[in-house]
């Protein structure tokens, strides 16, 4: 639950529909159904039409959901219709991949800051970036109103970097590390965590 | 849906349910109930309960879950009580990361063999493995058993990589590029997206 007293769970499928949504205009739907983006997401209708109906009005009953306007107010609801500058902790390989990810750039979210504690590789480039020290993390995320972060460090150093980014006032911590992170309340974090994709499919397998 | 009629979207909960436990166990729990579960996932006990129940009986009324029998019956639901060998396609920065990567060896998710195209990566050592050519992986992949697959490559060449992973009988596949992949029926696919975790944050955010 939040400040809206909406689950999370609702919440946090809305993502999964804007991108269906953003997958069909590119296919040049302009007109959908809660029938059949559930198909598209093997979700049920009657739960987008539920989930749909927590934050307002956006279909009408028979003729179905503009594809254009759906899209426009989930990135409204989910605050995605501006650009989130972000900092990239850990600039090993995954960093050196992310930092080049293209489905950041092309859905808003821009990384502005990079750190590492690695000696060697403090002050290197990464892409556009110049590689900053981890100690000075707290000030640089400080200064630049920054309030989402990714943790791409080995395990062992990851929470003791979501506790400086904390420190520094991040709010959104997307995490690669395969560990839990302990972090305050106000905090959220969200785990990218391949294994759960791979254990979903093996139970299909033979 | 699928053949035993339990919908995709329970199956997808029962990864997430099983890592709970196990962090359970790690921090020294033996006894939990839908609500501890519920609590710890941001998932009613309710929904919980009716989730488990599709699969059978596995607590008692008023007595909650032994923490080590569920994951036990949950690895054994998901097929995970076994090792499963992957092929990894794309051998650039993230696929490097993903060699390395603990978790999947942790839960049994051991990468076998590993592709590329480019001249200048192929017979060369990532981590133990040696890169192979694209060129021989549905022969290489026929002959070796695997049926899951991790696709790296960028986004331009995720389709075709697909084609060679579903005609070598791969039947499951991580998809780490941001594009959406077409396979026949019988194949299932996870896509690793991280700007979905990104966008139910930043709701949360002002």
């Amino acid at each position: 639950m939040n400040q809206t007293g909406i689950p999370d769970i609702i919440v946090g499928r809305l993502p999964k529909y804007l991108r269906a949504l953003q997958n069909m205009t590119s296919g040049g739907i302009v007109k959908t159904s809660s029938q059949e983006l559930g198909n598209y997401l093997g979700i049920s209708a009657a739960q987008i039409r539920k989930d749909l109906s927590q934050f307002g009005e956006f279909g009408k009953q028979g003729t179905g959901y503009s594809v254009p306007v759906l899209i426009q107010e989930l990135q409204r609801i989910l605050k995605v219709d501006r650009v989130w500058d972000m900092a990239l902790v850990g600039a090993g390989d995954l960093g050196h991949a992310i930092a080049r990810y293209q489905g950041f750039i092309d859905c808003g979210f821009v990384i502005k800051l990079v750190f590492d504690a690695d000696p060697q590789k403090i002050g290197q480039p990464l892409g556009t970036f110049v590689i900053q020290d981890i100690a000075d993390l707290v000030t640089a995320v400080q200064a630049s109103n920054i309030e989402v972060a990714m943790i791409t460090v080995p395990p062992q150093a990851a929470q003791s970097v979501a506790d400086l980014l904390v420190k520094a006032g991040i709010k959104a911590i997307l995490n690669y590390a395969p560990v839990t992170l302990n972090v305050p309340g106000d905090v959220h974090v969200q785990h990218i965590d391949p294994v759960i994709h791979l254990q979903h499919m093996t139970y299909y397998l033979e």
